[in-house]
């Protein structure tokens, strides 16, 4: 450490930079390891013919979840299904897991039942085994980390970085739904507190609050690809919201890449609770995080299987670095994509 | 939930029975699955030949550890060596790492840059690859969690619950010291509380001072073994003290067994510690933790091998369940073993 130089501060470095920067120095020592750092899992060949893929995922209480409107039971489900969600985004099948948790002694042993019944109940639905973790008391709050081991043919192991000129771009379900879910949760968070007497007004936001309570990981998706005989590009999960994924896939493929922002796919009520926020759909689906539904790139040889499936849409191609990447809107009007992010967004 | 019964503390259920009740509902739902919870590490068959081992592990500011006395650097090393620990407990070679922070904005870059370092020094020093991990926001100081992945053959997969009558209870290296170089720090932590400007005294305590911060994984020991052709019948780490060890093997093997106390290796520097600390060399060795030494038994044919090596000792041996577990002293008198534990001895 320079002495001479003020410190500086982790926000001024970002989520992102700082992961590259911390691990910059770090070599891998293992010829076996084909997916390293930078991915939504690592890959480490376990034969000529397997791939195993390892992802790892920190909740933290006040951070990712706030207790005042996540019941447990929902946030350990949630917990096992975001990191499902990264082996898919690797093409995979998640088997094993590990579950630690650090907890104040404010929590009673019911209340982490709650948790462990969600875990279970996300684990018999993903069919997924609990291999270990680690419990231990923490000064403040709930944190849970989790380790998610799955496998995949090497043939099929999909990257980030794989999208080429030409490719389709595509997602699955639909986006926006889990931030406007958040956006009624923190409005009835707001009304309780000034009157925990009022009950919270929940009726018709049924399908965006599951959304935003408990997500689930698309593996059904990565069924279906494989029935398909479709091989994505490059695929990443939904999580910080459709632009930012959008950046990163582009970014390890070095490629450019055209949305067609009128293409996203958007449900009903996500549309309608936006328009009655004041808030733009369109922003809501390039931003809104949490969607958990993958995006992936398609050789244009597959088209044919892809556009009649209603689990899809295609919503823009790829394009060489140097075009840049761009949002077209419904006028045609084309914009630099830019990542908010969800939590800024908020 | 029964809202009728009061919710229980978890200080009440105490951190084993808290694991062992949140995970009895799961069942493994792959065969390929040969050791569960429970032990220091998962098993999972890749092949015919080969097991991976996985284990878990949380370090809380606070809890764990105490940024007053412990460096970031020592930190980082220490997190990745007591995993390692856990792998070798396993009779197999540690390889691939993931590491998580949750961090506070107290933390500069620079300090991040330091724990970085620490887990970079033991990962070249235990030839493990990084392969990924998670970086967030934390609303109150560091907490650090690692999943290590190791391999074993099939072969020789040391588990907790191989003991069997008439095994010989081993011990790598010397116990206590780590405890010791604890109890120097926070004296002289409270020193530095009480003046400032009076700098530490911990000449003379290097060797303690080092098990405290910067203990080793006993990686040379699964290398001595296998070159002796010593497979053990069961075998953990010493983390939380020899006596809660003891317990622990004895428990999932469903054996007995007798300790000799004079049989304990203890450094001269920890006895002369202790003694200087008003502290009982034999109590020390006992209970004292975080020594990171492995425990195991191997069956008496072995005992040629293992007997005439410096770096083992053989402290006791295995008896019949119904036989109990006894510390016997020098004076041979027998006294139920019983498990402090190193944080409730503080």
């Amino acid at each position: 450490m320079d002495h001479q130089q003020p410190l500086r501060k982790i926000s001024e470095v970002g989520e992102f930079s700082l992961i590259e920067e911390l691990t910059r120095p770090f070599q891998s020592k293992h010829s076996e390891l084909v997916v390293g750092i930078g991915d939504d899992a690592a890959g480490i060949c376990l034969d000529d013919e397997l791939v195993q893929v390892i992802s790892t995922d920190f909740l933290v209480e006040g951070v990712h979840f706030d207790p005042m409107y996540m019941p447990l039971k929902h946030l350990g489900y949630k917990a096992v299904s975001v990191n499902v969600s990264d082996i898919c985004a690797m093409n995979a099948t998640a088997n094993f897991i590990t579950v630690s948790i650090a907890v104040s002694s404010k929590y009673s042993v019911e209340a982490l039942e709650e948790l462990y019944a969600g875990i279970h109940a996300a684990c018999e639905k993903f069919s997924i085994s609990l291999v270990g973790g680690d419990t231990t008391a923490a000064p403040f709050g709930l944190t849970i980390s989790i380790t998610i081991l799955g496998k995949v043919e090497k043939t099929k192991i999909t990257k980030r970085s794989g999208a080429k000129n030409f490719d389709l771009l595509v997602v699955s379900g639909d986006l926006g739904g889990a931030y406007m879910g958040l956006q009624v949760l923190e409005r009835e968070k707001e009304v309780f507190k000034a009157n925990p007497k009022i009950q919270p007004e929940l009726e018709g936001f049924d399908y965006i609050i599951q959304r935003q309570l408990k997500p689930e990981a698309r593996k059904d998706i990565i069924t279906i690809l494989n029935q398909l005989g479709v091989v994505p590009t490059s695929m990443i999960d939904v999580s910080d919201g459709l632009a930012s994924e959008i950046l990163h896939l582009c970014k390890a493929s070095q490629v450019g890449c055209h949305l067609y922002g009128e293409k996203i796919p958007m449900d009903t009520q996500t549309i309608q609770t936006a328009l009655d926020f004041d808030l733009d759909p369109a922003t809501v689906s390039l931003n809104g995080g949490e969607d958990y539904e993958l995006l992936f790139t398609i050789d244009q040889k597959d088209v044919g299987n892809i556009q009649s499936n209603p689990h899809f849409a295609i919503i823009g191609h790829i394009t060489d670095a140097n075009d840049g990447i761009y949002h077209i809107d419904k006028q045609g009007t084309a914009v630099a994509l830019k990542a908010q992010g969800w939590k800024h967004f908020n």
